[in-house]
């Protein structure tokens, strides 16, 4: 059953090119980036700017097919697609917890942000503890290295099919 | 720009009606849902089992239209949509964080589920601390309220266009 879904604005941050982004906004510490909602959205804005921390859904534009396996930014080793959050997936839908600074009419100033510049925004919810903070966590085979995401770069490797 | 998306497996519940649901996954706490993957996706879920939390990313598929003010369960006046976590928005996607507890071939026993009965899954990814959890946050006009969540049960108020 195909879903339709729309792009409801554009993210711009100042990543042009795959290459040399951060993986995951915990690599994009303070990295500026706005979002910019088509005109007909700006109503639905209202109360958000209570809101210190937004959920982003977005589209993975650039990402085309997958594998059901691939070796991800964070090992060395395949792993199974659906355990990690790499781009390529059968749905190509992004996920990033960014912060939100101010909104100006229907441009929101976010920092944290580790999309690429140009990226269709799909949908805004607020980040709430109560429903998005778990707590005794097991995190797999990112248990380990996902504290390297602070520092560690994107390469190529999820720009062509392999 | 229309972005075509489609269901990746079921998700099954106990809830088969909109009346009585939990809002959130915090006042389902518990509650067993099964993820149905369809078959082509099942080596997919490698190396998941290692994770004791899911971000779910499913189709609100009875959720039909949207308004951009919207009177959410967990308040008694209109709030900006995208300030909300209600179903009805341009892009019918919901986003729920689960307990993994086990995985049997294509099939992910879950817990803590609050979708309907029969929702199109889109997306698994991994609940990573790193990534996930924030610090420091402010929940606007939630802040009060979303502990009510807990407890709260949904009504037919999304199910018609208003």
């Amino acid at each position: 059953m195909a879903i339709s879904v729309t792009s409801i604005g554009i993210i711009q941050t100042p990543f042009k090119d795959i290459d040399g982004m951060p993986v995951q906004p915990s690599g994009a510490r303070d990295v500026p980036g706005q979002l910019v909602l088509d005109p007909q959205y700006e109503e639905g804005l209202c109360d958000l700017d209570g809101f210190s921390h937004l959920i982003l859904l977005y589209h993975f534009h650039l990402s085309k097919g997958y594998s059901l396996t691939v070796k991800p930014f964070l090992d060395t080793m395949r792993r199974g697609l659906f355990a990690t959050r790499a781009p390529r997936r059968p749905n190509s839908i992004g996920l990033s917890i960014v912060r939100l600074n101010r909104i100006d009419g229907r441009i929101l100033h976010t920092l944290d942000v580790d999309m690429l510049d140009g990226t269709p925004l799909l949908d805004i919810k607020p980040y709430v503890p109560t429903f998005d903070i778990r707590s005794d966590v097991r995190a797999g085979w990112l248990e380990q290295s996902q504290e390297r995401s602070t520092s560690l770069k994107s390469d190529q490797r999820f720009r062509e099919k392999k």
